[in-house]
């Protein structure tokens, strides 16, 4: 147990960034987005200091590490304009802070209203992408949050050189700055730091299951988690068949590792001869693979399509754990259904609570849909893809919300503050 | 770990309840109103058998409970009949579900909006109160949610005969029920459904900080919690005297017990010498005791107030800890401080985040103080008292929270649900 115990070093940080919360909810929105603006600013600047740090950090990888890995971890030109970009983006964003959502007078005169404040201090642990750190920083920051931050040790000198830049701006402009970049990569401190409810508020884990999994069963503090998103989309009896066609061709293959992107469709069986083999025509150049019931691959084996032994190859049986695999690569499972209710059940046992989308001509049955799926974004004749802080004009996003209390789907400046109430009387008591 | 381990039996009830939160969405108002209102006429029919059942509690408990707890456990006509009336008044409220939060339509056309939604299955462990549970039921089903609930065992007799009343409104209506109250007062119990994720979306622990501790410590899923009660009156140096005297009686002494009562007083230095002999005397009939700091004791000894020795005998020199005790009880902490500054800086360390108020006639400092102090609900000339669901107009509160994630302050109807998101196409893809 002593492991586990706050080093005085760590309790300072701490609680420096829990009494910079008061210094941060008095500062100005324009003094929040000049920091903003510049600090976009020194980091064009120090772009080639960046880009060394980013090799050092890739030099490092071991030889095993997936090209994916790889990738999520590298830095070039064009990924730290975006940064710059999008700090430039959340200073032209309204700032939530202050913003009434509702109010009354009680029938005492007692005046009454809720007003959003920020959060505290949030506790991001995130692995790999290094460009993550502006982005969370940036919308913490504008919401009046502070922020601590914990990345992955393969990408400390990248790391490293953004959290100076970050702090080199914020210096001067507090007594206690309400950012902090963790570079002690020692494990221990992440189980230390999630016990630590008299200091932060929030904790927010961006990574695989494994890391959303340990800071459930370890914070004591609520949790903002961005986890599975293993999305479906039932094309119904009636659907547009062209429509259906494109909207889950774009669900799977336009960017098949990220959490909006579509794993299963769901095919009435009315629909299914047509709708399987043109979408099988559409995504064969893409190299899809499919994991299928035994009625589509029924409809997949036969001779109109006059698949070759390598396209078959493709297509396999789904096991029963594939109904509730995030594949994140370019992999559909297809199933047949008899109705609606055989999709809504589907989706009831094996949805994420993510995105789900119906394509159908019947608003009546896309009500039904709507209603009784219980998901963070629910979607009638359109893409699950755009369940996205950008998409969705939250001008960004912390992350997407699976979870059903406080915020459900993305994570944007407003979802970084809760109304609390302010009351102004003359004299009122509770009798 | 084997005694951790969830029973089929156990399975069966939880995978009923997460069934049943697809039927309740369906479910119009109406017919959850006039479930509400049959439940309150079954209550006062049966209201002899609540207090028999009641009375059987009463009978059980070992001699040396406090009176307090006893009388929290007490059913009698009048409370039966509230109980049926909070009822009622639910059943007039508005239903959150559905309500639209905000709504737009992208440039691409797809049209947005955000809707409030149940939460899905609440699992809420109580104490010994067994009036909470048609209080929480109404909320939790007008709402749309399934609730799981587990009082103490010592309140069982009066709790399986209240049980049974709602399940019986509800046997037809559902396939699956809504509602299920645990009779089963194993303490493994609750921790086992602490980690069954897969079934439920919340807990709500109500009752004392070992409780909430232990529900923080072993629930995989995210808590609604309902803790210390801490509340601050700062009383600002250009205080209306007689305003500032009634609404820190009030705050202490109306009802002591309770969260939103107040514990300490914040005096400005220029006016201590008048407000403190004064609010003495008002309080000195109800008994009430006081921890004070020296400067405090300096004025309350002085010769004005000619104290008998007993009188005396009810004020101490305040311990460091008194600072940090809610005592629900007629304690009153005193602290002259020489500035807003002093009272914020004590209100950051000691508040818990629930209700804080000042007194002053400077519009200027009454903004600082509403901006800076981290609270659910800040007051400006008005009792702390306040913070509950009935007087701010929501109908009632499934208890008032004091974390910052979801929720500040009453848990009302509004604040069981979470606004997700709606999206109306026509084919749009994402680029």
């Amino acid at each position: 147990m002593n492991e586990l115990i706050l080093t005085p070093e760590n309790e300072k940080i701490l609680s420096n960034l829990r009494d910079s919360c008061r210094e941060i909810r008095q500062m100005l929105t324009v003094e929040k987005n000049n920091i903003l603006k510049n600090i976009a600013k020194q980091l064009l600047a120090a772009e080639s200091e960046i880009l060394v740090a980013n090799s050092q950090d890739l030099s490092l990888l071991p030889s095993d590490a997936t090209s994916a890995f790889r990738d999520r971890l590298t830095l070039n030109k064009k990924r730290i304009a975006g940064m710059a970009e999008s700090l430039n983006q959340v200073s032209e964003l309204p700032d939530p802070v202050g913003e009434i959502v509702d109010q009354r007078t009680l029938v005492n005169g007692l005046k009454t209203r809720r007003e959003r404040a920020p959060i505290g201090l949030i506790f991001m642990i995130f692995e790999s992408r290094p460009n993550v750190i502006t982005e969370a920083f940036s919308l913490a920051f504008k919401s009046g949050n502070a922020i601590l931050l914990r990345g992955g040790s393969e990408s400390s000198h990248s790391a490293g050189v953004i959290y100076k830049i970050i702090n080199d701006c914020l210096v001067g402009k507090f007594q206690k700055i309400p950012f902090f970049g963790v570079q002690n990569y020692d494990r221990k401190l992440v189980e230390i730091f999630l016990k630590q409810k008299k200091y932060i508020d929030v904790v927010v884990p961006r990574g695989g299951d494994r890391l959303i999994e340990f800071v459930q069963r370890t914070s004591l503090m609520p949790i903002i988690k961005n986890d599975r998103g293993l999305c479906h989309a039932y094309v119904a009896e009636d659907a547009d068949l062209a429509m259906a066609i494109n909207i889950v061709n774009n669900g799977k293959t336009q960017r098949p590792g990220v959490c909006n992107a579509l794993e299963t469709v769901l095919v009435h069986e009315n629909i299914a001869s047509k709708f399987i083999p043109e979408l099988y025509r559409v995504t064969h150049s893409c190299g899809l693979r499919w994991h299928v019931d035994a009625a589509s691959l029924e409809i997949l084996n036969s001779k109109t399509l006059n698949l070759s032994i390598d396209d078959r190859s493709k297509i396999k049986l789904a096991e029963p754990q594939d109904w509730d695999t995030e594949y994140s690569d370019l992999i559909l499972n297809c199933r047949i259904v008899n109705s609606l209710d055989g999709a809504l059940s589907h989706i009831a046992q094996f949805g994420s609570k993510h995105s789900e989308a119906i394509i159908t001509s019947s608003e009546e049955q896309a009500k039904r849909f709507q209603q009784e799926v219980d998901a963070a974004a629910v979607y009638w004749n359109a893409s699950t893809r755009f369940t996205d802080g950008f998409e969705l004009g939250l001008g960004g996003e912390l992350g997407i919300s699976t979870q059903k209390l406080h915020v459900r789907g993305p994570v944007g400046l407003r979802e970084l503050t809760t109304p609390r109430w302010i009351l102004e009387g003359n004299g009122q008591i509770r009798e």
